[in-house]
């Protein structure tokens, strides 16, 4: 099904199927019920305090030393930070651990990786819920009295950890790890036979585990804001539902113009062609090399299922898959993946291994895959840089000009398959997820209804008609590893990566001239700076956003971008 | 240096590079003094009794369920191996980020990986010395109410583990691992640089600190012993003493007529020409695979320093070194590093993770890869199946026969360096070392006087004069990493392999005859049954050589075995 025009999205790209299995879930599941974080002394305020207010906190990190007024605090906090990177080390093996099992590990081996997983998860659960701890965190109050911005965060990123990781039982933590195996298992299968009726009573197993989980450990929010909040912190589903309801709207009748138009034909030379792998490959490293991969701190590996992983910032690798009929998945893979791994390598490395130094959620995760996949890749300017180099590697396309190669990757067709959707149809198949995982956690629809509800929003939202549940409700994994709540992420960060762009846009002289003669730094630098360093400071992704660009999520910035994109490039 | 007719031994072979730095040293150097373990309810007794009882002892595992009659004691025993399990998965995940280290990550994670491995090794010694598992150990009474051999080997060998591990203070273990890693770093340079002065107070450290850490952990042995004991268990130095001291009687005229003997000629198609390595690779992983190694259960790639590493037995990862000049190496390499392959998932499965199923010392594992590497690829046999796979993958090698590359493959000329040596010189390499290494302990010699004795010993045992230290003294990573005692057990292995061979001609039916063939299948299931699934169920290599051959380590099977093969070999 993949197509040249359809521009690549990994099953679950970036971090997440190591996530999933191992430690970036974990660390972003642990977080608990986010609004904006007051700084002490103050009163809770709303947005317009916080523009004031967060914007004058600089991006940089200080390297002062931390101290208190307060006997004892230093120490405490010296104390605290040494229990917190230990975890957070022996996390960074089951990383590795989870990478190798992805890429080098025989298959002989998956019962006894298994079992070393499971040993080393029972001493993290065993760290992570000590009381030892807790009195640390307790006594610290937050870090009230800590004289860094940083180190208050991690005190407050400490606690949520803890609240949410001792919430969950031991017993609900084991059954979790199980039925998410369990349920994998039966997907693989199901979906290869295209066979519901086994799916949903493990389907319906897991909505009713990850309901209970939700309330055990987000007792104060709406349950499928519970499970939100493990991939989102600070986005209740009331403003989702404002925010999907909005862009629908407007998404839409852009659609409906769009694939009426009359669309650009791709040349023969881009899509009947074979493009020798090996040479795909060499071209992805100089074009990520090219862009800032740091290969000291990282690897290049392929894999059937492409993913991000390893562990920030030192060592950051990227897998991507190959196709000869489709160089353009290789090429935009790679780059999506390189925008994971810069925002894992410019993690902070004053506070290495510590909470602040953290991803501060999936959707920021994805806006910085996004950014590069979407607004660098399938932006104009990019292509009069990385024309030649087709040209260098496929002398066949030596006629093919930049805007026939930016025409060929933006694309628009509906379909039925998310991870082969184009830019402009994506958004559609995740509120659809979205709606439906959603009522499916607030029990208002059942597991046995999901295949006729798929399939008439399917023919409703994007004109498609499902041929089969395969294709149709079992395509993803998420759902079957247990990551409900996981999908609004895409869309959420795609809307970031536009104002974080636009923001770049600004500050950063000629950035577009820049990027077509393949001067990545600047943008690179400034993210590192903006986004990168700044980690888990905030306590929600809009106050990041606010700090960065001045405003918060903003779909109108997305509608607008994706208007004028697609009104020149099908001259609406 | 290497050149065609030395075979090939590796810098530390097997899994002795991870080892030093993860798991197998580790679990080898907690095995405290053995002698021969008395059954309960019988007394000590010599060898002759030995003989009659061990001998009875099947080779094959039992999976009958491990009671006792004493009420609690089946569930004592189950906790035990709970723990055990436990220590040995969270080893299990150190060999894995072990073998990444030296393969796969990349330059700027060294800190952060050494971070991780720290913590992991902290939590392991945490469990080692966990009081809870000393009450266990000590109400167990060492299995002796236990119904089953293997159960009882583990409790001992538990004991074992635990007096050694918490006889060792903290600081002691911190100071032994800051020393190894600053020692070694030291010696990759001064090697380079030649420079011994720079080498000699490191080295008098190291030896210092492991002189304490002898004294400490088996009090009750002389010093050296107390080392030697880490890697060789039940050999003490006044045992070694008498071996080697034969051996070296026998062993050094042996040596005079074979080199003043007229030797073959290597033809120029073998030593002459560039031999692909890819093809080289792909020519050794297909006799590794005729040879029994299972890849669904393992690894092979390439790496400057060949190695067997990875977790026994559904995880074992071999590396090889190719050179287009030297065939031999890549291929005698290959098979040394599938015959410690063989052995590790040999291991029992039944009693995975257990102290049991572990190999029993460095030399039984040595004896393992040097009866694959000597015993059948530098055995006549072996070349009758292998010539036609050399005349396949190196056309341009056609007129070589088997008699040829048989020869080629055993020539003997003494040199400097240990790694290159023969078969025949090799062994007066290893007794230079263990006599310095002795005398050090021991106190008797000061390591400043190192290179004198080092080179007069050489031009003495010889006949080679020593050009330069790095490529005397400091030729050998062992002592700079801590590996004090190791020396001997690569000719112990060897010695142990010709017994284990002369033993499965015997019990075979045509073994080389099925060599010839291709048939490598009945020598892998008998060493499979008699040594792989037995493990450290014997408390020493001298029991294992007694139930498996009828006798115990005999230096003269081994100078029977070289005066046989070479006096033919050099028509002495």
């Amino acid at each position: 099904m993949a197509t040249l025009q359809r521009p690549p999205r990994r099953l679950i790209p970036g971090f997440v199927i190591l996530a999933v299995s191992t430690m970036l879930l974990v660390q972003l599941a642990r977080r608990s019920p986010v609004l904006l974080v007051a700084p002490p002394g103050t009163a809770a305020r709303g947005a317009g305090a916080l523009v004031r207010n967060v914007a004058v906190r600089s991006a940089s990190t200080s390297s002062s030393p931390i101290v208190s007024a307060i006997p004892g605090i230093t120490e405490k906090y010296k104390s605290l930070c040494d229990r917190l990177k230990e975890i957070n080390q022996l996390s960074g093996a089951v990383a590795i651990l989870g990478w190798d099992e992805q890429t080098m590990m025989p298959p002989g081996a998956a019962s006894s990786r298994g079992q070393q997983k499971a040993a080393l998860a029972a001493i993290i659960h065993e760290k992570q819920t000590d009381e030892n701890l807790a009195s640390l965190i307790q006594e610290l109050q937050e870090g009230k009295h800590l004289n860094c911005e940083f180190a208050r965060a991690n005190c407050r990123d400490a606690k949520r950890d803890y609240d949410l990781e001792s919430s969950k039982s031991k017993e609900m933590a084991k059954l979790e790890a199980e039925l998410e195996a369990d349920c994998f298992n039966t997907w693989v299968t199901a979906r290869k036979e295209n066979d519901w009726k086994a799916m949903e009573p493990k389907l319906k197993k897991m909505f009713d585990l990850k309901r209970e989980i939700a309330k055990a450990t987000r007792p104060d929010l709406p349950t499928y804001d519970g499970a939100l909040d493990a991939f989102e912190r600070g986005m209740p589903s009331s403003k989702l539902d404002s925010i999907f309801s909005q862009l629908k709207k407007d998404l839409v009748p852009l659609v409906k113009e769009v694939t009426s138009a009359k669309g650009y034909k791709i040349p023969p030379e881009l899509k009947d062609h074979d493009f020798d792998v090996k040479k795909q490959a060499e071209m992805c490293i100089e074009i990520a090399k090219d862009i800032g991969f740091d290969i000291s701190r990282g690897r290049f590996d392929v894999s059937a299922h492409p993913f991000t992983g390893g562990v920030g910032p030192s060592d950051v690798r990227i897998t991507t898959r190959y196709s000869p009929k489709n160089w353009a998945e290789g090429l935009g893979g790679t780059i999506h993946e390189v925008g994971h791994a810069l925002y894992e390598q410019g993690r902070s490395m004053e506070h290495q291994d510590l909470p602040v130094s953290r991803a501060l959620s999936m959707g920021v995760h994805e806006s910085q895959s996004l950014l590069w996949e979407r607004m660098v890749f399938q932006g104009r300017p990019f292509w009069d840089y990385a024309t030649p180099i087709i040209h260098k590697y496929f002398p066949h396309t030596k006629d093919i000009t930049a805007d026939e190669l930016y025409k060929a990757v933006n694309h628009v067709q509906p379909g039925l398959i998310r991870t082969e959707a184009d830019e402009l149809t994506y958004p559609l198949h995740i509120m659809l997820r979205y709606n439906l995982e959603k009522s499916l956690m607030e029990d208002s629809v059942d597991v046995s209804c999901l295949p006729k509800i798929w399939n008439e929003d399917m023919k409703r939202s994007l004109g498609v008609s499902v041929p089969s549940d395969a294709d149709g409700v079992m395509q993803d994994v998420h759902w079957n590893v247990g990551a409900i709540g996981y999908f609004p992420s895409y869309t959420l960060g795609a809307m970031m990566a536009v104002q974080f762009y636009n923001e770049a846009k600004k500050q950063i002289p000629d950035l577009e001239s820049k990027i077509s003669k393949g001067e990545f730094g600047p943008l690179k630098d400034w993210l590192n700076q903006k986004v990168h360093q700044v980690g888990s400071l905030y306590a929600s992704p809009d106050e990041l956003l606010i700090a960065v660009t001045g405003k918060p999520l903003d779909a109108g910035c997305f509608m607008e971008y994706l208007q004028e994109k697609y009104s020149k490039l099908y001259s609406l």
